[in-house]
């Protein structure tokens, strides 16, 4: 398996390794289908979608769920922008539990949930540092939609619990662009999404 | 009970009707506090705050949701922004079911949810119309804090249903500003959340 750091220049086919705690970004045409793969199981990938040729246009979760009326997404439900406009559609999932609810996670997560001293920049430092290229600042980073991410929730209480993912080793998810897209994603930084190990995630891009 | 169209111009403890099916847009200083009421019971107000001195500084369902590990947010909860900074704390809570989930109603949720040809503006439309003197655009419209309203879950199916609030007439609920903020608040235009028929809501600032 070939793998290369510099996603910009991929090539349709080519799997791409994204190293434990990094991220990158890339962009992707209409038509074309993106796989996100968990190598060696248990581990998350923030996923993010702007609108290539209008930038204003991003992901957006609310318009999401609210559509689906459902928290949890899968293989046929279309992942919404903020203008209400289809950007991608999952077209396979081999693991089925996903998560759309929470934010990247990012040196205020880890100091204010983990309590870390000297926090690391997390997802969110990986998602603004590699986006920054494309003209997108970390303010317009919203919800991002959480490849693997497991979490739980008490109907009756509203309680969270982020337990470790259900994806094995090679288990993957594959998302066809609806639009022209600028896109970034992460090998997760936070040690309760990931089940407690820092592991890298791969990708593909087929026309 | 003195009720005004200007909100802009609120004098301390004045009570404001918000008409059904529109929205305001006002500051507040840190340190106040604003009380949005349900008049008539089972209605539902959409609640965006941004950083008065730096508007990119935005509501956060994402990262509120992460901090509280929990979905119904309640008395002494904090609402955080997009920078992980509290703007607002709920400080009184008469109802205790509260929606963070859902973005704004809108046209394209009239289309697509309810299958209207001609579809209302919604929230979406009362929140742009009312920001956009203050200079904040449409596409920054994230989630809103939906007060009232009572999106039940299925935590096995991840199933969202969208049920009449628990408010009665008179039920409010209480926010702290931690920081001064543009604010904006609507009477909400959907049938669905406001168990079946069009209200109200009146919101109050205190010193």
């Amino acid at each position: 398996m070939a793998t290369s750091d510099q996603s910009e220049q991929l090539a349709p086919g080519q799997t791409v390794m994204i190293p434990s705690r990094s991220g990158r970004a890339f962009t992707m045409k209409k038509g074309q289908r993106l796989t996100v793969i968990d190598p060696r199981g248990e581990q998350v990938s923030d996923l993010l979608a702007f609108n290539t040729h209008d930038l204003d246009e991003v992901i957006s979760s609310g318009r999401t769920l609210d559509y689906a009326s459902r928290i949890y997404l899968t293989k046929g439900d279309p992942l919404y922008s903020n203008r209400s406009n289809v950007m991608l559609r999952i077209i396979e999932d081999s693991v089925g539990r996903h998560d759309f609810l929470l934010t990247p996670c990012s040196k205020d997560t880890f100091r204010i949930i983990y309590g870390d001293k000297e926090p690391h920049h997390g997802c969110f430092g990986n998602l603004s540092t590699a986006l920054m290229p494309y003209g997108i600042s970390s303010d317009r980073i919203p919800v991002a939609f959480n490849c693997f991410m497991n979490v739980a929730i008490d109907g009756t209480t509203g309680q969270l619990c982020v337990d470790p993912p259900k994806s094995k080793a090679g288990d993957h998810i594959t998302f066809e662009a609806e639009m022209d897209l600028t896109m970034a994603l992460t090998a997760c930084s936070a040690l309760q999404s990931n089940g407690g190990s820092f592991k890298p995630i791969h990708y593909r891009i087929d026309d």
